[in-house]
C-alpha cells in the first residue's frame, strides 16, 4: 500500500487503486489506471498501467498534474492484472527465466543518481503480472554479474542451466542479462547449445524497470511469449524493434549487435533480417522465410568448452604490427582481426607498418587468424585487391559476413571443442546461421 | 576510336558515335547515347551515356542486344559532352583535385579478375568530361598509396598540399582516395587544417571506374561541385547517399564512417546528419541548419603534427587487461578504448580480468586514456553505472559522441600539437564539429 507523498497525492485527488486518471508529466498527457505498488516499489513512486497495456512507475515530483477521469474500457488493455503470484499459469507451458543481472533488474538510487541491481527475480516478476497468463514461469537466480564483467565461465554456466531446464521440461528459456555484451553471449550460446530444439531468448533493458520509459516489461513479456509459443529452435535476442513501445523483435543470436549506447531499439541484425517481431498484444509475425523450427526429437548436445586464448584485434592506420607477436609470445591460439574495408591490414606501405610478415609467422607457428571488417555490414573478400590476396595466401581465413564479435566467439568455441585443423576448416563454414550465402539488399542499417 | 569487338558490333548494327540505341544487358534495358572511347578505355568496352546523365562502360560480351533508336532529347541529359580537355573551364572557379590512389582510379584486369590502380589522374578526368563545365580543374598526382597502407605521414602530405592549393587560389579542393580509411583521413584533415575557409572534399569509389555500376564518376562530379560552388568551410566526405545513382551526400569529416564493405552508399554519418546532398544535375540541398560557411578572411593555420604513439584498443569479454601494460611499456602516450555499451571495460568481475588497476597505473604514469563505445551510435556516459564511475574516477576521459576512429585521430593530433595537459583538457571538448551537445533522434542508422 502506498504511503508518503503518493498517498498524500492520491488522497488529495480522491483517487484509489483501480481508478482511471489523466496524468500529466513532461510533455505527455496519458490516461492510466492506478495500480497497487509492491513491497519492492521505491518510495514516492506511483505505479500505473498505460493504455498500451504496460506498467510504468513515476516519481511524484515528475507528475505535473493528475485528475480522476471516467473511462470506459474499450478493450482488454486495461483489464485488471492478475495477481502477481508466480504460482499462476499452471496449465500453461513452462518457461524458465534465468536471471543473470543487468539493467533489466536494476533500480535507480535517487540519492546518488546511479543504478543498482535488484537481486531478486521475484521482485522483477512481481512488476510484470502479464507473464502469468502466458506461461508457467520458473525463475532461477543464476548470478548477478554486470554484462561487461562476464566471461566465458558465465557463458558456460548459462549454457548448462539452459540445457538442464530444457531437459527438465521447459518449453523455452528466457535469459535476462545486461545489454553490453549480450550479443557476445548470444553467439556463445548459439554454438554451445548444439542440436537445440527450443526457443532460447536473451533479453534485457536499456532503461531500468522503475523508470516510465523502461523497456524492461515489454521486452520480458515478448521474450516469454516467444519461449512459450513460438516454434523457433535457436538462440536469439528479443528487444525493442523501434523506440516506440509498439513491437519487439527477435534477432538471431549470431547476427545481433548492440548498435546504440542508450536507445531502447539498440539491438539490430547485421547482415540479416530479424527472425520475427511481436506486438504488445501477443501476435508473432515472422519477418523472413523462417524454417528453423522445432521438428525433431534431438536432445541438446552441450558443447560448452571455450578457448580463451583467442584475441579480437582491431587494426587501424599507424598501428604497430608487433601486436601480432605480442599475442604469439603469450601463447595465443587464434586472432580475429577487425580489418578495414573488405578485410585489409596494412601490407604494402612502410615495411615497419606491414602486418604481413608477422601474420605469416604467426600462422606458420600454428595460430589461426581470421579476418572480419570494422565496417560491420557487408562481407569480407579475399580476392578483389592485391593486398587481400597477399593476406589470404599467407593463410588468413576470411570470415564471410560474420560480425567481428561472432567470429571471435566462434573461434574460441571451435578451439575449445575441436582440433586445431578442424577449427581452421570450420571457421568460414556456416554452423548455426552465423554465415549467410548471400547478403540481401535490405539488410543494411535496419 | 573503337576497334575489335566493339567496332564489329557497332558496324553490324549500323551505329556510330552520337547515335542513340536501346541496349539490353542483365535484366536491364536502357536508352543510351554512344560515346567515343578514349586512349584509356579498355579493349572491348563500349562507352555510352545513360539517360540519368552519367557515363558507363560495358563489355561487349555483357550486351545481350543493342539496336539503334530514334530519340528526341527531352532535356539536356543527353547533350553532347564537352571535349575532355582539362584545359577547359578557364572562367570557372579553380578546384584542385589531389589524387592519392584507391579504387576511384582503379581498373579491373580481365585476365586475373583483380583490380589495379590507374596511375595518371588525366586518365580519370578524361572519362568525366562533365567536370570541365563545373570548374577549372587542377589535377595533382600526389602519390598512389592504398588506403589501408596510409599513415599519418600521408595525412600530413595531403594536409600540406591542400593548404598550398588554397593559398594558391583554389576555391576548393577534392581529394580522391581509397575508401578503407577515408574516414580516418577526413578526421585528420579536419583537425590539421585549422581555420579552414574553403570546402575540402574527400571522395572515392566502391566500384572501379570501368564498371557499369561504378560510382566513381558521379562521386567525383558531385565532389567537384561542392568544391566549386558551396560555401561549406570544412572537411567532409562526398559519396553516394543511396545505392541508386540519384544523390550524393556530404558528411562532416569527423562524423563519417565506412559502414559497409562493398555498397556504394557505404559512408554514413554517425551521431550526425549529412551536411548536404546533391542531385546529379548539380542542385545542392543543405540537410541541416548549416552555418559553418565561409565568412572570414582567415588563412589556414596548418597544425599537421601527429603523435603516432597512441593506440586504438577494442575491449571484449575474456580479454586480458595486460594489453594496457604492453602499450605502457612501449612508451605510448595515449589509448582510445573502444568499450562496450556506455563505455565499459571489465572492472568488477574476476580480478585478473579487471582493467581498472592497469588503467589507473597507466594514467598515473602520464598516459591519456579516452573512452568510446563499440556500439558506434550514441554517447558514452561516465555516470550511470558504478563501473563507469570507477573508470572515470581513475581518470578515463569519456569522449562523448565521437566515433572510436575520430577519437583516436584526435588524440594523436592533440598530443602532436599541444602539451599533454592541454591535450587532456581538449579531448572531450568540441573543436571542429567532432562532438555534438545533443544527439538527435534521427541520427541512428541513417
Amino acid at each position: 500500500m502506498y504511503g508518503g507523498l503518493v498517498k498524500e497525492l492520491l488522497d488529495k485527488k480522491g483517487l484509489k487503486i483501480g481508478d482511471f486518471a489523466q496524468i500529466e508529466f513532461g510533455n505527455s498527457k496519458e490516461i492510466v489506471k492506478i495500480l497497487p505498488n509492491s513491497e519492492f516499489t521505491e518510495k514516492d513512486i506511483l505505479v500505473a498501467k498505460l493504455e498500451n497495456g504496460y506498467n510504468f512507475g513515476i516519481a511524484v515530483d515528475e507528475i505535473n498534474n493528475i485528475e480522476k477521469v471516467q473511462y470506459k474500457e474499450k478493450s482488454d488493455d486495461f483489464t485488471e492484472p492478475e495477481s502477481p503470484s508466480i504460482e499462476l499459469g499452471k496449465n500453461l507451458p513452462k518457461v524458465s527465466i534465468i536471471y543473470t543481472g543487468g539493467t533489466i533488474g536494476s533500480k535507480l538510487d535517487y540519492r546518488t543518481g546511479g543504478v543498482y541491481m535488484l537481486l531478486k527475480p521475484e521482485e522483477l516478476i512481481a512488476n510484470v503480472p502479464e507473464l502469468s497468463s502466458i506461461a508457467m514461469v520458473h525463475p532461477i537466480h543464476l548470478f548477478s554479474v554486470a554484462s561487461e564483467d562476464m566471461t566465458y565461465l558465465e557463458w558456460q554456466q548459462i549454457a548448462r542451466t539452459v540445457a538442464d531446464e530444457i531437459k527438465n521440461g521447459s518449453r523455452g528459456v528466457v535469459i535476462t542479462i545486461g545489454t553490453d555484451t549480450m550479443h557476445y553471449v548470444a553467439s556463445a550460446l548459439s554454438f554451445m547449445l548444439k542440436d537445440l530444439n527450443a526457443p532460447v531468448v536473451l533479453t534485457g533493458s536499456q532503461r531500468s524497470s522503475d523508470r516510465g520509459s523502461s523497456d524492461a516489461f515489454m521486452n520480458l513479456i515478448c521474450s516469454v511469449r516467444i519461449a512459450a509459443e513460438s516454434d523457433i529452435a535457436e538462440v536469439g535476442i528479443c528487444m525493442h524493434k523501434s523506440s516506440s513501445d509498439d513491437y519487439c523483435q527477435f534477432i538471431r543470436g549470431t547476427k545481433a549487435r548492440k548498435m546504440n549506447t542508450s536507445r531502447r531499439d539498440a539491438f539490430r541484425p547485421i547482415n540479416d533480417l530479424p527472425i520475427a517481431h511481436l506486438g504488445v498484444k501477443g501476435e508473432i509475425y515472422y519477418d523472413s522465410d523462417y524454417n528453423k523450427i522445432k521438428n525433431d526429437k534431438k536432445e541438446i548436445d552441450l558443447a560448452d568448452k571455450f578457448d580463451e586464448m583467442v584475441a579480437l584485434l582491431k587494426v587501424y592506420p599507424n598501428s604497430d604490427p608487433d601486436i601480432i607477436n605480442y599475442y604469439k609470445a603469450k601463447g595465443y591460439n587464434g586472432i580475429i582481426i577487425e580489418g578495414t574495408g573488405l578485410g585489409h591490414t596494412p601490407v604494402s606501405g612502410k615495411p615497419e607498418k606491414s602486418y604481413l610478415k608477422n601474420i605469416k609467422e604467426a600462422i606458420d607457428s600454428g595460430m589461426i587468424i581470421g579476418m572480419t571488417s570494422q565496417c560491420l555490414y557487408g562481407r569480407v573478400n579475399s580476392k578483389v585487391y592485391t593486398n587481400l590476396r597477399l593476406l589470404s595466401n599467407a593463410g588468413v581465413i576470411y570470415c564471410e559476413d560474420m560480425t567481428p564479435e561472432t567470429a571471435y566467439v566462434k573461434l574460441g568455441w571451435l578451439l575449445g571443442n575441436y582440433s586445431k585443423s578442424e577449427a581452421k576448416k570450420l571457421l568460414d563454414k556456416n554452423i548455426v546461421g552465423e554465415i549467410k550465402d548471400r547478403t540481401l539488399y535490405d539488410e543494411f542499417l535496419i
